[in-house]
């Protein structure tokens, strides 16, 4: 074993923005998110309040700001999940060493990122445990002994818990970070129509998340034999393209066959009385999933938030000016009854009195709420407001008897904006190829190939080998195919699959 | 280092039992509560499918029965802090070494308990790190970095986490497990006047969970100083006597005082741009809970679950008779309108064809549903439905057309009920003593003594010492005392304190 010293966040060379203070002070982002990406993002998410280091390299605080858009999503997923019949439950951390041995695909796929606990107080433990990096082994122990007939199944649930993989890779917080937090479902049928039904079912409901909340499209597949989860018999996914030119995988649902079942000698009895291995399912949706939205919708000024998960939808900002005392009052007075009127939004209306309108505007724009409504003495005497979109910066005037149904209405143009505009951006960045030079121009580009494929591992190696680019998915409704392999191998193609630079 | 084999719950002498197959097999309690509670509470809690229990002694699973009892109270809590103005963030759960040993009373009481995280992959980690057995350590090493200015004060965050304790005692489910789920707030204010007043604030949101939804009553008090939370300037706390005449703490407010500010260095400047140290509180209410409010109220036939936090309230029983097909129609369709119109309410129709009426009762009387209704040939000729109270066993006969308007009240009088029976054995428990003998007769009794204390550790010690009982808290509100302490040490009592024997 080679000693390693437990690198701070600093040490490992991740982003740290000096006195990120509340985002008060160095207010601006100072990087531009094109072409500057690597900068631009850890500054948004930390300046915005979004996260903190920590001193362990790849373990990072999520702030209130981050914590509430994930507690909208939970919301929603909970609610699904629920509405489909899965059921809440709460499993141990700690696996012991031997459990995780027992599915041979699944311990080559976990342990090297397996971290261990060995000790407690002074006391060493005779064998190691695993902090769950997943919590198949775990929980399949329990299944054993809860399954015994066909009316046990199906038996589906779901956890919402901290998981730890330590990863060798850069962290990149949200994105890519050693502890996180997820769901993860784990479910058991009779049959495999019933298993591999659930796996369509629960990635509609993931991807329902991210285009209806975080207005972010996705591609919907399944995965490569490559690609897959470790122990599964496929993977499908959803997978996101980010406006820095990489794919990044947004939540996966495992058919898990009979693998397990067998692993962990999870039997029942069927109608006939015959004993019968059951069919498993695993699927999960991480914290990742925020690092995705601020990539996808943030520009220059800092974040740009969907109206749906924002924590704060509507900021009010009385325009104010210390010599006019009484119309300062009137204008307040104002800002409170228009806050007071949107009750079923979430608004803010922002008095501090020791920054200026100008400070007010910036730092809200950082913080990405999607309305602005601005109120000056100007304003006061028509009766108006002024309303500015975050995601345009488009301002309007309108009377203050129309605040009400004229918020609701920009709130449903800013979400439906960035969901077109980033579906525009997917569309435009696929491109399909039709050999490996084709394909090596695109990925070049900072694109998605979408080529014709054999099928075969070799063909799908050969472009990571190349271009360093993974397959992304495999469509699922694909396209009748005469074209041959794009990968100059002579067999003729199966089909169309993506392929792009990944996280 | 001592080697020590990782105990399976068996191995640990936990109270597994065999075949607990979802209940269905074994199904009645063979323990009585009163006198073999050790007995009784492992078997009630598997069997009605609260738990199980893993590999690793002192882990537990949480089912989804308990699971969803859970949700009900994080539900309650969440908004209570919500409306507080305390927001919800999410910190590492990995702690290094050397932020444990920053506070000195802090790391002594709990360096004792942590289990060490010492690798990853085949790679050692030059510092150890803990997994979190309390947060404030890595919560305050962030929040150096965000206070500045009084301005940024309060600060008032929690978060809702797993916890790992490597306590040496026996595990008990729920009651003391290795890891629980708990929430921690940790809260930063400018004045010590704040902080203490929050101590209150969040004590009484904690007992309005325990009174209101767990129908348990308790004792609120602040802790001895040897018996306060590690580091903590004072530690207030919400005591509760179980039926089996053992106390346990069920959740704590601890003022922090200056003490971890001064340790992490935490300092803000004041209005007149002076620099301070803040003041600071942590406090923490977890799964133990639920453990606490089975011990209450559960009885030989199994749980008995309060209405408010009861996932199920409503069991509907269809009493159908093979030889009698269009009548158990009508009785079927029947049981589903009565269900579908009492549609605020958590309402199961029981319709499975396996098992005999009877086995039903047994089965939801050991789940511990608030109310069965039963519907039989009879019930379906009188247009009359029945409806049994699990807490009393009374039934009644009631036209279907009042079902919804009884079945609230009903609830509603479960409830009280609960609660107003535990509240007698409270105060039925609780003797007053005036001297350590008489104290030692009534903890031999298996009750709580109140006695007049001069505020001694030695006084406290003795107690402890002589008959292996501790000091629970101290009333908020002291009587004028003239007695002397009920020690024999001649002082004078200051204070009215409870003992008793406890977890």
């Amino acid at each position: 074993m080679v000693a390693n010293k437990t690198k701070t966040a600093k040490q490992a060379g991740e982003k740290t923005v000096e006195g990120s203070n509340n985002g008060k002070s160095e207010l601006g982002i100072t990087a531009k998110k094109d072409p500057d990406f690597s900068e631009w993002y850890p500054q948004v998410i930390q300046k915005a309040e979004m996260i903190e280091y920590g001193p362990v390299s790849g373990c990072m605080v999520i702030r209130p700001y981050a914590y509430s858009i994930w507690e909208s999503v939970q919301s929603f997923l909970d609610n699904q999940f629920k509405k489909s019949g899965v059921q809440n439950a709460y499993f141990p951390m700690l696996i012991p060493e031997s459990f995780l041995k027992k599915e041979q695909e699944h311990v080559k796929g976990f342990t090297p990122e397996v971290a261990w606990v060995t000790e407690h107080g002074d006391t060493k433990f005779e064998e190691r445990l695993a902090i769950r990096p997943t919590s198949e082994t775990i929980m399949y122990d329990s299944y054993k002994k809860w399954i015994r007939s066909y009316r046990d199944l199906p038996l589906r649930l779901n956890q919402w818990c901290n998981i730890v993989r330590w990863e060798f890779k850069h962290p990149v917080p949200f994105l890519r970070t050693r502890e996180f937090l997820w769901q993860e479902g784990h479910t058991v049928f009779a049959t495999k129509e019933e298993a591999m039904a659930e796996t369509i079912e629960i990635l509609d409901i993931y991807a329902r998340a991210f285009e209806e909340l975080y207005a972010v499209p996705v591609l919907k597949g399944r995965k490569t034999d490559t690609e897959k989860f470790a122990g599964a018999v496929y993977t499908n996914s959803l997978e996101i393209f980010m406006p820095n030119g990489r794919a990044i995988q947004g939540g996966t649902t495992h058919l898990l066959g009979q693998n397990f079942a067998k692993a962990f000698d999870i039997t029942f009895l069927d109608k006939d009385g015959k004993k019968q291995y059951p069919w498993q399912n695993s699927w999960g949706f991480s914290t990742r999933s925020i690092g995705i939205m601020v990539a996808m919708h943030g520009d220059d000024k800092g974040l740009v938030l969907p109206p749906r998960i924002a924590p704060i939808q509507v900021v009010i900002v009385p325009i104010i000016f210390s010599n006019t005392p009484t119309v300062n009052e009137k204008i307040l007075e104002l800002a409170k009854s228009i806050k007071k009127e949107l009750k079923t939004i979430r608004v803010e209306l922002d008095e501090r009195e020791e920054y200026s309108p100008g400070f007010k505007f910036n730092y809200w724009e950082l913080k990405g709420v999607p309305l602005r409504i601005e109120i000056g003495p100007k304003d006061l005497e028509k009766n108006n407001i002024v309303i500015v979109r975050r995601d345009t910066g488009v301002k309007e005037s309108i009377p203050v008897s129309d605040a009400t149904i004229r918020v609701i209405k920009l709130l449903a143009d800013v979400q439906d904006n960035l969901y077109n505009k980033a579906k525009k951006l997917l569309n435009d960045s696929i491109v399909k190829a039709g050999s490996l030079s084709e394909l090596k121009e695109i990925i070049d580009h900072g694109k998605v190939a979408f080529v014709p494929w054999c099928g075969s591992d070799e063909c799908e190696a050969k472009v990571k080998d190349e271009t360093g680019a993974k397959s992304l998915n495999i469509l699922f409704n694909q396209p009748e195919l005469k074209s041959n392999c794009f990968c100059g191998c002579g067999r003729k193609a199966e089909k169309m699959i993506y392929f792009a630079k990944s996280y």
